[in-house]
């Protein structure tokens, strides 16, 4: 039975339990956002593991050779439920990216005829792959197991932070085989795999590395495969021409020939099967050497009790999905689990079980002092998701900005990460977004963290000329729209995070670095065209580009994102913002229009990484950009505005569905805002230490904080129509600001709603109820 | 003034001189074997070092992808004498290869138009590269100078163990540069660069890796250079057309940015020079990594003193070549001292400063306790190079054994190396004379390493079935020729191979393993073919094949010799073959028919590596297997004519001249055939610890012992003529046997020959004073 069908039911059974400390996992379904836009994965992982081990149902390369194949998008995560074959099952996977790589080590059992191709979907005797279907596939939080159609073997999956779990129930066969294809890259490319390597260390033991340059422009993967049946015979084949063959042309290097490189590697394994004979067969991946997987191997995943492993992790997600416990109508409960789920797939443990780590300067770093984190997708992953973790996971927080200083130590330009992606820089998207996760980490008062140190390095982000026209916008208070694309976007980005520099600077006492940084951070002032109301992309002259379109994003200096929704990315300043427009109507008749114009398909289409899934009227929230948006009405004094809209984005963008995602998960931001969202509250600029009150989806959510308090948030009256806020209390006292501090929740307490189906005008709409702006 | 012409003079005025503390150097001219087939480079190395620095006279492919250019095979060490232009300097060169690699990190320095292609010798202002004259170069020991005729620069070379050190004297110029070509490579071919790297750490410090699959199938050589004159302005370019530019397509990245990864990657660096600046650059490496090659440089090469470092590169060469103090002719001296200089080049230093060294399968090893060597090319240097170290380098050999030891852990096959080549096995040439070494090592009682665990890994080398038809040969007692190709000089060679492993086995008790190495030791009883009266290759079941050529080396189960010359390897068993012959007498006549028949230049070209230089009559010193043949007349009772072969050897295959090699130096073999036959004693049998005597070259030779002994050579009455021994003393005492034992040098003391212009033909001719043989 899929998960997907079974979700439904279990929905049904649990409508009326708060999660106990078994089953948030079965309220999870790993299937939402597998189909289309989401670009989720259904494999086994646990949380924040590196290896995150998921079947792949296609090849698609990103080009052939001759330009980019858009048919390789939709492969991101390697999986997409319309699918009719697998072709395997690989180690690494990205949760939700709108652009990909990894897909590493990518092993298939078959039987009968030894195929070391893939084959077509079309003809899939054409290869190693097979048909599947999701009546015979189920997935949960650290376990997945899928049915092989064509050969009829069992595939179950589960893993360790570092280890991947196979196991495979064969058929009776004289020619069973695993197929080990280090040739398949999602994203793939030609010469995308720069180099592999593998050794037969002995008849249960594999090890290897594989080196690529994609996304990650020199990334190199060390691997340790254990076979928990030896071995009966095997070949490490090399597909490559090989133009040198030297001397060891004198070994049939096809045939039990225990070692093997090239470009072109594949390898099989061949066992002689008894009708429902069960192999399992373990992975372990390390950034440092084939020593490091093997220490992982042995110290993360001994034996062979896959049973036993695969408890372990569910365990595992149990505990991590626990730390919120919730009372909510079944949809919310598996929307909720599902995003928090999503929302714990990123950053991944980089450093091997003894502490080494590869740095992005290639070298090998010991004693580092903590786990070493990448895997960041910082653009997209400061607005909520890193938010989120400062509350459910301070202690692995305070390792990510430690991983964060520790790649701008080793950056030979001596930046923070853009996009921090297994010991490399991958550039993707823009702003200096490290800064903002360091500043609301130091300003919620994490701790455990040099603070000289992360100032300095927020500095030198912020200060690194040669990027993205950082130069120009330290000279002109803008980057130049002749100069640089999504000029626009990224002024107003830069003076978002300039404004978190500030912040810490001030909290620090460093007066003068405080001074300048809030002179940067209202540089979005710069952006103001008064003839046509937007914040927008200005030449170096000042003038502003012709030929403008509000509702285009290509070529008008923004990114995922058009003038309507761009505009309003000042987070820090949005009193500020308010003033320019003319006062806080204004602002709400902006927000109107946004939500509810109607767009026609060319406006659509000429947006990015959107479909009409993903949007309300103009408000986009399959990008990120306008995550914040709906809470912008609090800004203005209309809080029951934000309310509604908040619910709606939540029951219309989110659904416990393969296609329940109205846009890429991106690294568990998506999901993110979810979480927050449904516990009533939103951190608008990160940085601030202020959540801006929302509309609670759950009846009664209980967050665990650290040291043994926990933060409830209640929400009396609650129903699907009543999305109203018609009274708060913070721990017994009304509050009657539409925002709560970081330090009110850390302390631990009781934040209650009281719902109505009606909007309540009174509540929160004076000025000095309205969330933190820098200008107020 | 060039090194060739200074020699002359330099023989003449030192000819009466015994070399002393500093004259050593002096003597040796690093532009022997430059010209033609020795395969020798005049760069700048210390003893042993890893880094050797040369400059290169083309970059001549091994393959431009349709099959191999016999063209390449001149460039193995990258320099021939005859060249009229100069490419660049590279840090990496083997010493006297017969097939190659390495040219690792080629520098150009020039000025004016920035070219990064190295253009043509035709038409040299085509690209980089410059003419050059020998009348302006000048090499010895430890440095090497030339001026670039094209750009006026002079460049100076020296090293450390682990760095190579620059110095170029620009003219004028408001555009020098120096070019860093990471994609030249020795033997070349389409993807035999894997992968580069470089970053520009500041504007001193540039680290980087090349990666190569080559002769070494997966090399990766850390690097970082170091500029005295900080950067000016700098390109790290990438030549390849790159399909996937990702995020960094945002970076002008040919000009000034800092980090560039790629296959085709070179970089120029710039200055403004004035007239006669000197610029210091230099270049650290590492197997381990770039911080490796950062600790490296600042262990080894501290400051900017060009000329301290030069000196004291000078006087490492100083203090190894005064081991051995001579009195000697002009010629011999140079010759010699020569030779000795050739025989110090390999194996090469492959630990970093802090003991740590990458293994074959590509981990990095720390801590293991002694100095971890590369670049074994036992099949040459087993025979008389080894032996040499046993006696002149007893730590450095001790060393060179547990790198052996450490290399079979680290293999897959777990056996000991063919060829170790930069934690690769290259599987070049026959046989597993690492055990050999070993033998020699354990029976000479260097001791420094665990006996049993070498006796162990001699017992797998000789037991792995899967190379070369030591499976079959095992089971026949022969490697069959209708399976293997050199299937009679395998089985000779394993023959000899297992007769060293039963001489420790014995000498350590261990009775069964004696016993089974003796029988294999006999195998190459089974290759007599009383027809011929060649020892041959054979079928599996027996036959010997058709169409015999005893002048042909391919096609006839032998290599790089013909059955006149490879039928004489029984070096462990001459006595066997002598009664399997009929007596001495057939033996003698055999030596004589071989170095006194005419061959004609058919025969010569049915040889392998060899042209008429390095051949007398049929005996091939060009190549190794007939290495010990002329001494083998002191088997059969007739020394004398041993004495007038080898100096005829002497003469006419070493000369003090670029063409003065007879063959390619194979890592200092053919020069360590010298150094022992001019100092009148040669190891036959490496293991028997036997040396037979044969004509010293020199009038006094004084070997530093370790601990302060030395063992004194003195030949009375020496002249070019005088080549006879007429008697012998022993510390004094009459020595009527024509050999000597290891215990006996190592022991100190004294040998005195006196010359004569007429042979003796009653010492040590009687059967109990010639040399030991397992079947005497």
């Amino acid at each position: 039975m899929s998960r997907r069908s079974l979700g439904l039911l279990t929905l049904v059974a649990l409508s009326c339990l708060a999660a106990s400390a078994d089953s948030p996992n079965l309220l999870v379904d790993p299937f939402v956002g597998t189909d289309d836009m989401g670009h989720t994965f259904p494999g086994a992982t646990v949380p924040f593991g590196l290896v995150q081990l998921s079947p792949q149902t296609d090849l698609v390369p990103y080009s052939s050779g001759d330009g980019y194949n858009p048919e390789a998008y939709r492969y991101c995560s390697g999986y997409q439920y319309g699918d009719t074959t697998i072709v395997g099952f690989a180690h690494t996977h990205f949760s939700g990216t709108g652009h990909s790589d990894l897909g590493d080590v990518l092993m298939m059992p078959t039987v009968g005829v030894l195929q070391l191709d893939p084959g077509t979907a079309e003809e899939p005797e054409s290869g190693y792959r097979s048909r599947f279907s999701h009546q015979r596939e189920a997935a949960e939080p650290g376990a997945y197991r899928v049915t092989l159609d064509d050969s009829g073997i069992e595939v179950e999956l589960t893993a360790t932070e570092r280890v991947g779990v196979h196991r495979y129930t064969f058929p009776a066969s004289d020619a069973a085989h695993l197929i080990v294809d280090l040739t398949a890259n999602i994203y793939d490319y030609p010469g995308k795999t720069v180099w592999t390597s593998v050794r037969m260390e002995n008849d249960r033991l594999l090890t290897g590395y594989r080196q690529t340059s994609g996304w990650a422009r020199s990334r190199v993967l060390y691997f340790a495969i254990a076979f928990g049946k030896p071995v009966e015979s095997y070949g490490l084949r090399n597909e490559e021409a090989e133009i040198y063959r030297g001397f060891w042309r004198r070994f049939d290097q096809d045939h039990d020939f225990p070692e093997r490189v090239g470009r072109r590697v594949k390898c099989h394994f061949d066992w002689e099967t008894a009708e429902g004979e069960q192999i399992v067969v373990k992975v372990a991946l390390s950034s440092v050497s084939t020593a490091g997987a093997v220490a992982n191997l042995e110290a993360e995943a001994p034996g062979w009790d896959f049973d036993g492993l695969r408890d372990r992790a569910k365990s595992r997600w149990a505990e991590e999905l626990n730390r919120i416990k919730l009372d909510a109508d079944p949809v919310i409960l598996a929307n909720f689990y599902t995003a928090l789920f999503h929302s714990s797939m990123a950053p991944v443990v980089y450093s091997d079980v003894d502490g080494r780590s590869r740095g992005l300067d290639g070298n090998v770093f010991s004693s580092l002092g903590f786990t070493n984190y990448t895997v960041f997708s910082l653009w997209d992953t400061y607005r909520a998701q890193h938010p989120l973790l400062t509350i459910l996971q301070p202690q692995r927080s305070v390792d990510m900005v430690r991983s964060l200083l520790a790649h701008r130590q080793q950056s030979v330009h001596g930046v923070l990460p853009v996009w921090s992606h297994h010991a490399n820089e991958n550039w993707c998207m823009i702003g200096y977004h490290a800064v903002s996760v360091l500043a609301d980490a130091y300003l919620k008062g994490l701790g455990g963290f040099d603070a000289d140190q992360a100032l300095e390095a927020m500095i030198a982000s912020a200060d690194f000329d040669r990027y993205d026209g950082i130069g120009d916008y330290r000279q002109l208070g803008w980057v130049p729209a002749d100069r640089q694309t999504s000029a626009a976007s990224k002024t107003l980005e830069y003076a978002y995070d300039d404004w978190t520099i500030a912040r810490v600077a001030e909290s620090m006492g460093r007066t003068e670095v405080a001074a300048e940084f809030g002179r940067r951070a209202a540089s979005w002032r710069n952006l103001y065209d008064p003839e046509t109301g937007f914040l927008r992309a200005r030449n170096a002259d000042g003038s502003f580009p012709a030929d403008f379109d509000p509702m285009d994003t290509h070529g008008q200096g923004y990114i995922e994102g058009n003038a309507w929704n761009y505009s309003l990315f000042v987070p820090h300043d949005v009193a500020g913002f308010i003033d320019l427009l003319g006062g806080p109507d204004a602002l709400v008749t902006w927000l109107d229009n946004l939500f509810e114009m109607e767009i026609d398909d060319a406006s659509i289409a000429a947006n990015e990484d959107i479909t009409r899934a993903g949007i309300i009227g103009n408000y986009v929230h399959g990008n990120e950009p306008s995550h914040h948006v709906p809470y912008l009405y609090c800004f203005a004094g209309q809080p029951w505005k934000t309310q509604a809209r908040v619910r709606r984005i939540m029951t219309e963008m989110y659904r416990p569905a393969p296609d329940g995602l109205g846009g890429n998960d991106d690294l568990g931001q998506m999901s993110a805002w979810y979480v927050f969202s449904a516990l009533g509250f939103y951190p608008v600029a990160p940085g601030s230490n202020q959540y801006v009150l929302g509309s609670p989806a759950v009846r009664r959510a209980e967050i665990d904080l650290a040291g043994g308090r926990s933060f409830v948030v209640i929400a009396d009256n609650q129903a699907p129509g009543n999305v109203y806020v018609d009274s708060v209390r913070l721990n017994g006292a009304p509050l009657d600001r539409c925002y709560i501090t970081h330090q009110e929740v850390a302390a631990g307490g009781e934040l209650h709603f009281v719902m109505s189906d009606h909007p309540n005008r009174e509540w929160a709409t004076a000025a000095e109820q309205r969330p933190y702006s820098m200008s107020r």
